[in-house]
């Protein structure tokens, strides 16, 4: 049962793809690139979406929802977004099939007069619509989220990571000036970098991107950075300050307080099913996935062990006390009463699923009036031999105090245990870089998050990132840089002078 | 403002238009058939669906998500199921734009191998994907939703009620029994009709399909049908068994208890946006919107009233204050503190838009101690002369009196009239039919639920459909048929011994 899952060390891409397999977290479909989210991996996207739709609402923001498809004519009204999202997507072109001999065939005569892109991306549909809801800065600002599916049709997939479909959330707001749409830029990027620590315990740095690494169409687009166990960063979620570009395209005017007309300022802000990859990629350990409990589908399973039906009655009635005092307080519980399966399995197909809590229940356990506490993770087990971890995770707690405990072992303690791992995980793979031999050197190495002084061109970075294989993820915010690393310097790439270091890496 | 709805009397179809444009509900896209659904039409449709999800996992369903697209060979392979569904919709033929001479065109080169077809419905993808999931009877039942849009190319579409791309919600289920299945069946008509009658207040009638108005590829079609204002029946939602025909075409044996293979034996169920129209056209009046307090995004609107800036204070502080009492009780509030605004378009305006109370508050009602409520309906209002409607919707109540009333006035009072409004126009528009010529008359003139004995083929169904434009909306269960409906009789359309009355009427 363990060793369905290839270890970290041996091969990290084939370590990922057994979790997600195994955990039963998402598979490939029978469509190129488009995945099935299975029932536990959309769990934790279900529990995500609340935690950001209850930030999205607490900011003022508001849900709706835009046509899927997109004509192609909107899609090329704004240049650089064109150039760069009309490319590959899935085109709709004929409205009806027929049946010739028996075949069911694309009825050549149902092509339709304009072709129907699905969308990469809602910008150009959404603005088009806001034409009709925009006249005056009274109007102003709009602040509108949307959860959909979008399409992009890419060639190399992999689960979550990167899929042809994805599910995710994009804002689009309208501003009556620049100073507002970028403070909104900067707010939904605390609001993500908030997300991402508090709730997937996932430490980030968050920064803007250089141009060349902007939305297609944006002025500026801010992003958070999180690094995977094996030293990589994946993008986890954007905020774009998209200027007058979107709202000139689609002619949204709007009079302003002085009775003067002026185009809306805009910005978009997402995040997507990619995050389930960060999840696990920052968390998960050869066992299978680990969740942190905030976005645990189930936060404690209960799992009786008996050996004849005496034992069993004892047990199971024990069992369902405890379950009932557990979901009582709101937690989501699981009670395995499965009788074809013996214990030593289901502990392994439950930590293989990430569920933070395993209460173990015996006749000796209810004899003795305790509780058998097995956690999923405890904070230093990766420092520990080997031998030491089981009995480090394993804990005989008198029952009352036990259920007493859980809550805050399970938000407060695990929690942050998590994040802290994560935390020292971060920085202990980030390095200041000043020359580049020591950069080839690093990246030849582990790896991990170079800060290295950066005064090169769009041009500069282009030949970099070929050469290299990495790119410049951020140019962080600088209360995201530890003390030693901020500071003016020299790029040691070009020998020009540079104001600050940014983050480069391989990446996702 | 209160004559932007054109009168139900006057143009009942140019009425609902109205509603949906004038309470902000839903516009038409600048894509054919596509609707874009604005906030406060989503907002009732995110209630809608908070509290269908909690029925659906109080009921063991668990949530995934599969494939926005669908091989086109998958959607051949169930022969009904294509002859129904593989006609209008939206087929994706390939995956890249090309920009030539500065204008962005379809690649050619990008011609898919297999075109794809945008989901009209996921019953073959589903099915696919459950053959990987089920081996053996352990694995039953597999009960799983998808909240997901879909796309049905509709010639003739109308905002909410048929339009090309809609939301909806698709349970596909797995058994291991014919008879667990019609039990999953049955289960889930009943959690559609309970959702219907308890939260959107709308009575309905459960009821079989017959063979011809079945779901392309079903064994046997349930349905909830309501009746609209206008005496037209709305199919409000479905659950179908499904029987083996898309295990068989999927391949999806399972080894059962005695070690023998079977095909699984499937359900699907579902509800859509539709429910907006439905609750639209059942509860709205001249004025606008009228929306069930338990699915209302605004449950109370605070307008203060006053003439200068110290009447303005201190009825801004009590508003403040009675606006943090209600919202601490949980109930979603807005205070209307628009400066540009006279109180009397606010009032038509959170009328129109359908909020159930309101609450007026000028100097006079501070110095009183009192609050002046306004409901948005009363129970028979309908009956009352136009002069003593608006008198019998307003109350001066005791300011901590107030308070404490306005839940349950909302919940129960507000929400039970409504419903109680609605069941009565039910039964005054159902009439028990025994002759052609009774059947003809009543749907020349106002129509509603015809109760009709009916021993037809499938061929003088046609005909009659045909014929009157009405069709046989269900086959009712015997408890949703008023005692003097119930029993044997004679079909008068073709003389012979019908064991029932069936209901038929025009429909949406």
């Amino acid at each position: 049962m363990e060793h369905k899952i290839t270890p970290r060390a041996e091969n990290y891409g084939q370590w990922y793809q057994d979790i997600v397999r195994e955990a039963e977290l998402a598979e490939n479909s029978g469509v190129r690139g488009c995945m099935v989210i299975r029932p536990h991996g959309y769990g934790i996207w279900e529990k995500m979406q609340a935690e950001l739709d209850a930030r999205f609402k607490a900011t003022g923001h508001v849900n709706a929802y835009f046509p899927l498809f997109i004509p192609l004519s909107y899609l090329a009204k704004e240049e650089k977004h064109a150039a760069g999202f009309a490319k590959e997507c899935a085109v709709v072109t004929h409205h009806r099939l027929k049946t010739v001999d028996g075949e069911v065939v694309v009825d050549p005569d149902s092509k339709l007069e304009e072709p129907l892109v699905v969308r990469p991306t809602s910008e150009t549909i959404i603005w088009n619509t806001y034409r009709g809801w925009i006249q005056s800065y009274r109007d102003l600002p709009l602040l509108i989220n949307q959860w959909a599916n979008v399409v992009r049709w890419e060639m190399r997939t992999r689960l979550f990571l990167r899929t042809a479909e994805f599910l995710w959330q994009e804002g689009h707001t309208a501003h009556a000036s620049e100073a507002e749409a970028l403070e909104e830029t900067y707010k939904m990027l605390e609001v993500y970098a908030d997300f991402a620590r508090n709730v997937m315990a996932v430490p980030v740095v968050r920064g803007k991107k250089t141009p060349g690494e902007r939305f297609a169409g944006a002025v500026e687009t801010l992003t958070i950075e999180a690094m995977m166990q094996d030293g990589k960063a994946l993008q986890s979620g954007t905020s774009h300050y998209l200027g007058q570009s979107f709202s000139k395209a689609a002619d949204v005017k709007f009079l302003d307080r002085n009775g003067k007309l002026d185009f809306a300022y805009a910005t978009s802000w997402g995040v997507s099913t990619r995050l389930m990859g960060a999840l696990i990629m920052t968390h998960s350990d050869d066992a299978g996935l680990i969740c942190p409990p905030k976005l645990a589908p189930i936060h404690v399973v209960i799992v009786p062990i008996y050996r004849d039906d005496n034992e069993k009655k004892v047990v199971m009635d024990e069992a369902d006390r405890v379950f009932a005092a557990l979901k009582s307080q709101g937690l989501a519980v699981k009670l395995d009463d499965r009788d074809n399966m013996k214990p030593p399995a289901k502990f392994f197909e439950w930590e293989c699923k990430g569920v933070p809590l395993r209460i173990e229940i015996g006749p000796k356990d209810v004899q003795n009036g305790s509780l058998c506490l097995v956690r999923r993770f405890v904070a230093n087990e990766e420092q520990l031999p080997e031998a030491d971890r089981r009995k480090a995770k394993k804990s005989f707690v008198p029952r009352d105090q036990a259920l007493e405990s859980i809550k805050p072992l399970l938000f407060e303690t695990m929690q942050s245990e998590l994040y802290a791992r994560a935390e020292k995980r971060l920085w202990a793979r980030s390095k200041a870089i000043d020359s580049v031999a020591d950069f080839e050197a690093y990246f030849k190495g582990d790896g991990g998050f170079a800060w290295v002084h950066w005064a090169g061109t769009g041009e500069d970075e282009e030949k970099l990132s070929e050469k290299y294989e990495t790119s410049i993820r951020c140019i962080p915010l600088e209360e995201d840089m530890p003390t030693a690393f901020r500071g003016a310097g020299t790029c040691p790439f070009t020998g020009k002078p540079s104001t600050q270091r940014v983050v480069m890496a391989k990446a996702y």
